[in-house]
């Protein structure tokens, strides 16, 4: 559980497990639990053990055509960083984000997979999702960070700083004759 | 060495270890070793016990930025595969081309680092050498395979069969602010 360390350290909030929408970061995304008047929390996780059904019941709410379990415990397992999204509301937790990259570890990564549900979209909640991934790609010395977005998404990651076609570096998908 | 036995397994080839240019697949990739009428052989490899000195200067001479050794060695370690290209003439080989790729080992691949040497350049190599790495890639069931294209080569990965922005998806960079 590195990351929960790095992240919610007594330096940086005094939750040792949760990080609340009044916390700093929080207040940088302008993000917000949708239902925090009545204490619900949004944490993050890096941890791989996610329940794959509630994954898929998350990627069906987007509408994303369903894949293979076996091969999306493969995929999660062989990623370089997982970044999940969670509210807590008293014991219980949702899954509702989800977020991975690939990597050489070295100098490349690329990221797959970002989605937020549906009801938690519109409030920043990706933003926050996507910067948690950065930070810990950069925290492992991570240069390149890359990735293939839909056109409708293009304008979100261009707003975290990400940029199409560099210097005209064009991002080609391989499909066979 | 899983892909020497699959590349140049009897019933494909009758060379154990070599792949001359007269072989079947370089008569597709029109692709001539530059020596052949001397007797030097063109190979490929997956091997990752590469002298990445020897490799360091190939990416010299088409003019790449050095990059620290211990991070090369480690990208190489975490590539899903890499598929390297050499001249053998006698007892003598030279690497003449480079190429890896990441991977979630289920879904999607990034190609990475493709290279050949300016001497072997304009003779089919490259295609050869990327039609390796498909190949390799679609044998282990990647069915997305991605890559970033500088300008200048987005022709070249054309005629491969690689789609530039399919479906307006976009290649994004990310950049510290």
């Amino acid at each position: 559980m590195g990351f929960w360390k790095s992240l919610f350290s007594s330096s940086e909030s005094s939750a040792p497990s949760q990080l609340t929408h009044s916390d700093e970061y929080f207040a940088e995304a302008n993000a917000e639990a949708p239902n925090s008047s009545t204490g619900s929390r949004i944490f993050f996780s890096t941890s791989r053990e996610i329940d794959l059904y509630e994954l898929e019941e998350l990627c069906d709410a987007v509408g994303w055509s369903r894949r293979p379990i076996r091969k999306v415990r493969k995929a999660i397992q062989h990623s370089f960083i997982v970044v999940s999204m969670w509210e807590q509301q008293s014991n219980r937790r949702r899954l509702i984000g989800f977020s991975r990259a690939t990597s050489d570890h070295a100098f490349n990564a690329t990221i797959w997979d970002v989605v937020v549900h549906p009801d938690y979209q519109g409030k920043g909640l990706g933003k926050a999702l996507m910067q948690q991934l950065i930070k810990k790609l950069r925290s492992e010395d991570i240069s390149n960070v890359t990735l293939f977005a839909d056109p409708q998404v293009v304008d979100f990651y261009r707003n975290l700083g990400f940029m199409p076609d560099p210097e005209g570096i064009k991002g080609m998908f391989w499909y066979p004759d």
